[in-house]
């Protein structure tokens, strides 16, 4: 006998939860699907324990630049140990009985497509049929970390972010193959925890490379400073390691090679589609989706996909968005209501998702950057300041290094991108989120006036760089 | 013979120092006469030295709540000597040079009105008769601290702002007599520097009677968590310090009394009009001022207030938002340019100016509170949130304490006005900034995606908690 739900949600990372609970909230019943832990990459294995642990760096650095106080070594062990409380000890047990109070059925399990609006879920509940869908299939089940071929790096067992974020004993000798966040964020965060021979192996030629090249700029001063050797413009051709878990190799492709207690890999993700039986319905991915998250092509307009797996952005935050214009869109048409509202069509995956990198100093984007804006055809100009030169910065900070852009379209005088970088402007991000996404005109801008004295200032800044 | 300019400002503080730049840019000579230290006010006896007073003692606060950090107690001296170098040492040589840059003419001395267009400058320079304006004078005076009429208050020469900020050796024991931003930002300071007893004493029944009362209350047990001790619903009666510069005993309405070895007095601030010279044009105050800083009133409209001194705000950044305003209306009327542009007009000042207290927990509120926007009669739905619950506050720190609340108009869906305490919040101040000063509907913020893991998602909250 088969259970049958209005909707079934593949994946209970925050992308799955959240349309789930929008979904339930819009009257439908509903089941998700888990075969790890509900709460998902981000909860357990991503940006929670990887922020845990880069806080105490962040306030070090913090206290550093402040005459009168003092700061002892960072307790590793006890920053490790607040890190597994912030993950729960891996245990979903509060997300689960959160998921029930929706309420939303929770079924732990694989779940994979075994044709129109059915659902197999592997495992002790296989023998009871698939899982049918009155409504809706979403997929949610997120990214994998892609291991780059290299000759025996595959076989060396690398650490993703995974067993980075999840570090019990910090390696004396670390290597991290990549210069992107999470390579940044991690070895940063390792370095200064205990692996004070951290080498990072990245091939472009600075880090960071989707941000304008400034905010890269700085946090490769800032770990190079720190002590992290930054190899920029290297490949890494061969990977040895004899015995497992034990010392390793990374041959570059320069001749020179580079010896660690671990490797960390962390050279991009890909959609997590293995056995996910997407052949089932005729496709080969999950998307392209619309803009209301529905799988283009698919006949009956019944599979939808959120979060990284649709291949939109790698960002929690932006599942969360699509989740909930999903959920909603999908109890809509199954009510049959209107399914055009505001909220059910998501349109801020293209305008350049808002993005921190939680480094010391912090990375924060939202938007466009100056180089994408142009290749898009804007009409352009940026203006830049020095965030040094603000008297909030001077005052959170002696000697505050940090820069902001803001690129304008001078036809319609609104912002397409917004940079911060430097100590704790994180928060200051949403700001500029809001003026990008809303399309606040310079001219309102102009009398949005900043608190002194914040960083905050350098809006004022900006505008006066544009020759307001 | 007397010196001709375009403009002549009255206070070198950052109102009058921006009118002057404004103007200058705007091609206009300008004169700006200060009879103390150019950078006024703000800059070496109030924001500045405040701020960098309370930054140590933010900073170790955030530290405590980090488990694997620890600090050492805080090193006032080292504190007192970051503020002195922030003070300039009380030297305006720096200020003088940028004046000089603009260009603008700088006279040191007591600026007067003395007639139509007409300022006599004090002191060496009085025997060369009046300066003449062409076109405007600018009051930019700013404000002095009240002291309240308490039976021998002023003879116990009490300190004020000035002396707060400026203080050398920190009493032991501090009676602080209000309960508003600079009573508690003070008191928070000096205890943690080493007033170790401290008392505030407290008309109204809270702390930081003009933003939310949950605010308020934030503050309040922090500053009691501290130690400090807060007497609520008190009024000093009568104060006696037979010995200048000794004990000093404050006299309560309910009989007690508080002995402590200094006493700050904090009980708001009145415009600098003493000796302006108003009569001479007929005058009794320096205000009201129309949107573009002209006083209402004055035959030809050739004088103009602002900062602190028209009565609009008693805030820094709107004395400066008020100054680039009529910097650049003066500049636009004197050469009989269209003078009605958007950045002629001030129009921040009525929504509710931003503003934040710089107290551990922080504080900051834009727009209208709950309370006053019901009082004007708009249709309002308020809403809040515990920022402990936001993920990025949990990681931050441990216990995170905070709320947020954002009053709505719920014809216009726009925010009236938002409310945030909390640790570490003042830079999420200027997204509300954004969304109150140009109304952003509450269906484009809903597509502002803030990131995660930020205290910033507690916009996604509120909105949620609003029922989107």
């Amino acid at each position: 006998m088969s259970d049958v739900f209005d909707v079934i949600v593949i994946g209970a990372g925050p992308a799955g939860e959240n349309v789930a609970d929008r979904a339930a909230r819009g009257g439908l019943s509903v089941a998700v699907v888990e075969k790890e832990l509900a709460g998902g990459e981000c909860s357990y294995w991503a940006c929670i324990p990887s922020k845990t642990l880069l806080r105490p760096v962040e306030l070090a650095a913090e206290v550093s630049r402040v005459p009168g106080l003092e700061v002892a070594p960072i307790d590793t062990a006890a920053v490790l140990g607040r890190r597994d409380a912030m993950v729960s000890r891996y245990d979903d047990g509060g997300q689960v009985e959160w998921l029930d109070s929706v309420p939303v059925t929770f079924i732990r399990g694989r779940g994979r497509l075994a044709g129109v609006r059915q659902v197999r879920v592997d495992g002790a509940r296989d023998a009871d049929g698939p899982l049918l869908a009155r409504h809706a299939v979403v997929l949610a089940t997120g990214s994998v970390p892609v291991i780059p071929p290299i000759e025996g790096l595959a076989e060396a067992e690398p650490w993703t972010n995974r067993e980075a974020t999840g570090v019990k004993d910090v390696p004396e000798r670390l290597v991290v193959i990549g210069g992107g966040v999470v390579a940044c964020e991690m070895a940063q965060a390792l370095h200064r925890l205990g692996a004070a021979d951290t080498t990072m192996i990245v091939r472009g030629d600075g880090l960071l490379g989707r941000v304008e090249p400034f905010a890269g700029e700085l946090v490769h001063r800032s770990l190079t400073e720190q002590g992290v050797r930054i190899l920029l413009g290297r490949n890494a051709v061969k990977v040895e390691r004899p015995v497992a878990g034990g010392e390793v190799t990374v041959h570059l492709d320069d001749g020179s090679r580079v010896v660690a207690d671990e490797i960390l890999v962390a050279t991009g993700r890909r959609a997590a589609v293995d056995g996910l039986g997407l052949d089932t319905v005729g496709l080969s991915r999950p998307g392209p989706v619309d803009d209301s998250m529905r799988v283009t092509g698919v006949e009956g307009g019944w599979l939808y996909a959120v979060g990284d797996v649709n291949g939109r952005n790698l960002l929690t935050h932006m599942g969360k968005y699509q989740a909930r214009v999903c959920g909603d869109v999908i109890a809509a048409r199954a009510r049959g209501d209107a399914d055009t509202l505001p909220n059910m069509r998501a349109r801020a995956d293209d305008v350049g998702a808002p993005q921190v990198v939680f480094t010391e100093p912090q990375v924060c984007a939202v938007g466009r950057t100056e180089a994408r804006a142009r290749e898009e055809g804007f009409p352009v100009r940026a203006v830049e300041y020095d965030l040094g030169g603000v008297a909030g910065a001077s005052l959170v900070a002696e000697g505050y290094r940090g820069r902001a852009k803001a690129v304008v379209d001078t036809d319609r005088r609104v912002l397409l991108g917004v940079t911060f970088a430097g100590q704790g402007v994180a928060e200051m991000l949403h700001a500029a989120t809001i003026a990008v996404t809303a399309e606040v005109t310079l001219d309102d801008l102009w009398h949005a006036v900043p608190a002194f004295p914040t960083i905050s200032e350098v809006w004022l800044r900006l505008l006066e760089a544009y020759g307001m």
